[in-house]
């Protein structure tokens, strides 16, 4: 047993739950203890790349990865499910270094859903793919019967070729990296809350959903030496780094006055009882590189909108059992833990 | 407006139905008039691929697939959810001619799921993977709360790689071209309905579900010039047939009596008012190839349990608008049709 599973009782085993698909400890449970086994992959608490699966055909270095979308709703303030579905897949190419080429996409339709709802989202998720510059090469439809499905359910597959030598994930962490978070976080998360719950602030809070790959290309062609990247999503920036963590084996060390977190979004988590660094955000990444390309590697990020507020936010230090700790703005610190499951349910 | 189209009236398009989701008329409605036109594919009613997309990528020749899996119930003499989303997803990239690589799998769970039914899927998935040598890279879970799905649905998504300098597809089938159909239909629509109803027939029938890459990774090895290949699935040998039909602008003429059907299945069909040319399969295939070279294809494919009855059945004829031609038993002649929506709904 790991780590993530140790700090709570054992839950419920029988049927699937809710909190089973929420980025946190249950989800990990549900992986590690019925998913991973029983297709054979991983092994002693490690699943397959949680991104994107990295191999070799006909002499191209390629990243394979999948993502189904099921949030709720599915049109929302800075996005929907459609442009969330190019979005969310895109980046996790992005996140294996990788330049995306093209996406599938599947659909499951609920007998009922109005045709426009249908098309507004396809168009949209053709807008997100257009301005990417990837294109949709295939796809499949399936209609359910109605009351077993929830209108929409979009599945967007996408291939991408790494055109570099990096080898980009948790086992390339060193002793003293630095970990660079490209910007604010928690708006996807309580812009959806707000939009499910009908909930009015001031000035409507967006989604930051957004594509990623530009920045991590614009390093890459820096040649600046990333060790490794991670889109942060279910679970936030806490299972992000989490997860790191666990992976590598280092402690990462976070100082909480230098993460960014609009003051409309911090208010909405005070209000609803949120950690933002447990709410999801679809268009942030962390970026884990030797101490000494930080302050270059911050520069070419900030010359990207979607990236403009990128900054240092921690380091990665040895031992302690892949730890997070959280130095606080008055300098105590805490071990940052997962959720038992998202806060938000179907946020993605 | 594509001949698809014509022979009924217009449906109810407002809404999503269930017949959307069938392989006949009012999916190639759905496809040709919402889905394809907001994602920018396709044109003058022609979509996109529809077993798979053929892409390079750093000068390896790929084929990219994807389909999701709502087939109720999740289990069914001779198969399964898990072994179907392998089975279907590999036989579209071998209608590519393609070698399959690697599999995805994207997985969305209703609260609610027995965990053991997840289990067992998941270990199917995983024996039939193993067994077609696929590798599982990379995967996704997402959970929907209990009313919002139906238990499990499985996305797979599918890379190939084609190692041989022929054009498969309906572009390349020419006049006299000869149709070859690998075994008998209608047993996977048969097998599923009966255990969804609960039919007891006296002799369970099967599912016909199989992997078809071995048999034509054998034709393309033994230097077959194949013309065209395609998968029977929803709307059956009948969609298969039109869809070449329509895409190449031949006439598909077929002999009744040289398309096999068990005795079992041709029963069960009749009692339930079904056309077995109508009904899906999911381990058959067509073989599209010059004449010449039909009687070796045949020996080639009937080396292989999955197609040992392969057989004649027709050929391409020029002109006429891409029609299906059927000539019965008694030597009369129709125009096959596509069913306006699949007769059993989530057959796959």
């Amino acid at each position: 047993m790991n780590d993530l599973a140790c700090p709570l009782p054992p839950v419920e085993d029988r049927t699937v739950q809710l909190a089973h698909g929420g980025g946190g400890v249950m989800m990990h449970r549900l992986l590690e203890r019925v998913i991973f086994p029983a297709l054979g992959v991983g092994g002693a608490g490690v699943g397959p790349p949680h991104d994107g699966a990295v191999f070799t055909a006909g002499g191209a270095r390629l990243a394979f990865t999948t993502d189904s979308y099921v949030i709720r709703p599915r049109f929302f303030p800075g996005g929907d499910i459609g442009s969330l579905a190019v979005h969310g897949t895109l980046n996790d190419l992005a996140m294996c270094g990788a330049r995306p080429l093209c996406l599938s996409v599947g659909l499951i339709l609920e007998e009922g859903l109005p045709m426009e709802e249908l098309r507004r989202a396809m168009e949209s998720l053709k807008r997100a793919s257009s301005e990417a510059g990837i294109s949709i090469v295939t796809g499949d439809t399936k209609v359910v019967d109605r009351g077993n499905g929830d209108g929409l359910f979009v599945n967007t597959s996408g291939i991408g070729i790494i055109e570099h030598d990096l080898d980009i994930g948790p086992a390339s962490i060193r002793e003293g990296d630095a970990i660079l978070l490209s910007g604010d976080i928690g708006r996807h998360g309580v812009a959806v809350l707000a939009a499910r719950e009908g909930l009015a602030f001031e000035t409507a809070i967006r989604s930051d959903s957004a594509p990623l790959h530009e920045p991590v290309l614009a390093l890459l062609r820096a040649g600046i030496p990333v060790h490794c990247l991670r889109d942060l999503t279910r679970g936030g920036l806490a299972a992000g780094l989490k997860e790191l963590a666990r992976d590598s084996g280092f402690t990462v060390r976070i100082r909480e006055s230098d993460i960014a977190v609009e003051p409309q979004v911090r208010g909405a988590c005070e209000m609803l009882g949120l950690d933002p660094l447990h709410v999801a955000n679809e268009g942030r990444m962390v970026v884990v590189l030797p101490a000494e390309a930080a302050d270059e590697a911050i520069a070419v990020l900030r010359r990207f909108p979607v990236s403009e507020n990128a900054a240092r936010i921690g380091c990665a230090l040895a031992g302690q059992n892949g730890r997070v700790v959280l130095e606080s703005i008055v300098g105590t610190c805490r071990v940052v833990e997962l959720p038992l499951g998202e806060p938000l349910p179907r946020i993605c």
